[in-house]
């Protein structure tokens, strides 16, 4: 993983939570919804389907316990999991809380309304929050 | 799986197109892109997460297969893979071929626009690839 180098536009529209054994756990700057990404720390990868097996089953295993861990956390009417690509090439996968009656519900949150920065206080409660209860699997 | 009944407004979205070991197969009727669904025949669940470990893997699999194989086949520029479920429920995981210049590109395609439904001839054509590409896995 020497040479991985997270995506610019990811870089600059998320924050650092953690380094899982695959991928790299990050909080989007979106007041809005918990939402937080994988981001596998592999080079030259776009697809989910271009990772070996191996990696791939490391991928499902913390998407699965990251998403867990959030509908929980956050006592989520649903969970949108999703890998699109369409902006930012470099395979991430999103993880969001959804509530009924949240600003977009039913609609995906991409591109609907505009993104609302946390400030420094919730930043460091939300990171808080994730670090109690993010184990590292 | 013999109490699995498939969602109402799922069945009336799409067209039956194979049933692999745990997900029936279904192409959405929207001709703007090739946009197939995986649905585990499975009841009463929402979320990848609630799946069995070994149903995970199985889903894995099957998505990742899809995956690759309308890459493939329809050339695509990026494959979107999603379970959203906001409107309907039933666990589903979509499968889109993207094209940069599409008709919603690089937006996701969730609400944009309207469908287009197929013409029989252009579903038949559809099915035939389709049939032809996707071996049972």
């Amino acid at each position: 993983m020497a040479d991985w180098v997270l995506d610019q536009k990811l870089a600059d529209d998320s924050i650092f939570v953690a380094d899982w054994p695959l991928s790299q756990l990050r909080l989007i700057n979106d007041s809005r919804f918990p939402w937080l990404v994988l981001v596998p720390r592999l080079s030259n990868i776009e697809e989910i389907f271009q990772l070996s097996s191996y990696d791939q089953q490391r991928l499902l295993q913390e998407s699965s316990h990251l998403a867990k861990m959030l509908s929980d956390l956050f006592k989520a009417d649903k969970m949108n999991v999703a890998a699109l690509g369409n902006v930012v090439r470099q395979l991430h996968v999103h993880h969001i809380v959804r509530y009924v009656g949240d600003c977009c519900y039913p609609s995906p949150v991409w591109g609907v309304g505009e993104a609302v920065s946390y400030t420094e206080q919730e930043l460091r409660l939300c990171l808080e929050m994730l670090h109690d209860s993010l184990a590292v699997i």
